[in-house]
């Protein structure tokens, strides 16, 4: 069950800091990995990706027709490679998934592409070189990463 | 950070078996503990919920207006008693969120309610007597309850 997991959920936000602040009163803690567009919030094993809603439908990279509201949350999986983005992302579209977004360097350092499942919830697949998988696979943003600058 | 989790992620499905299959081409588990109406597939940590489209609108208990789609994914939070639904409800509700269907008795035998984030986002929080959570507070439906009949 390697691949099977959930690393983090991005949910598009109209507020960000008022977004954080909601989920910091329900036990998340709030990472120093984020910047002016995105505020990460760690939990036990998963984090919450509060991303500007505009920001997150350009991420995506597609637009919705007839006025309703774009899907506003994704499920994420970070892997350890580009190629493991690679590989699941052809296994998701040999299974049947859209490939909304095929698997790409991105602006932050990282790789990562967008597959939709049959019924068109949102996958981001996603290495990301500066966020270490610890050893269940999962992401821990609030301890330091060993030879890190940070 | 004890209540920041995810347990569970209910994906809404037009086709549970059709959905079943592509998780399961990624790697995803199916367990025992589903029915007619509900497919659960375990992942490391955490289990994915293949509902019924119109069950899962059923169950959340409010329609929503102007012919778009109803949202389509939750996030779940599995706890440990009736009690920690009631307190984290409160504490969701007291922090801004939107009290969408008061927690309750549930036709299953569990407690629940759902609470929107303050951008719309679906969590339902439960206690469901039959899931046990693990020493991480992790849903785990493959490995049978110690002193369950199951």
């Amino acid at each position: 069950m390697k691949d099977a997991r959930v690393t983090l959920v991005t949910l598009a936000s109209d507020d960000l800091e008022r977004s954080a602040g909601f989920y910091a009163a329900l036990g998340w803690v709030r990472t120093p990995a984020g910047n002016d567009t995105v505020i990460f919030m760690q939990g036990e094993g998963i984090v919450l990706s509060i991303f500007g809603r505009d920001d997150f439908v350009k991420d995506v990279g597609v637009s919705f027709e007839g006025g309703c509201p774009f899907p506003s949350i994704a499920l994420a999986l970070n892997l350890a490679s580009e190629a493991d983005v690679d590989r699941l992302f052809d296994a998701a579209v040999a299974a049947g998934g859209a490939p909304v977004k095929r698997p790409e360097p991105t602006f932050w350092g990282g790789y990562s592409g967008y597959v939709s499942d049959l019924d068109g919830h949102l996958w981001e697949l996603a290495h990301n070189p500066f966020f270490p998988l610890d050893e269940r696979g999962h992401l821990d943003l609030l301890t330091p990463a060993s030879g890190s600058d940070a």
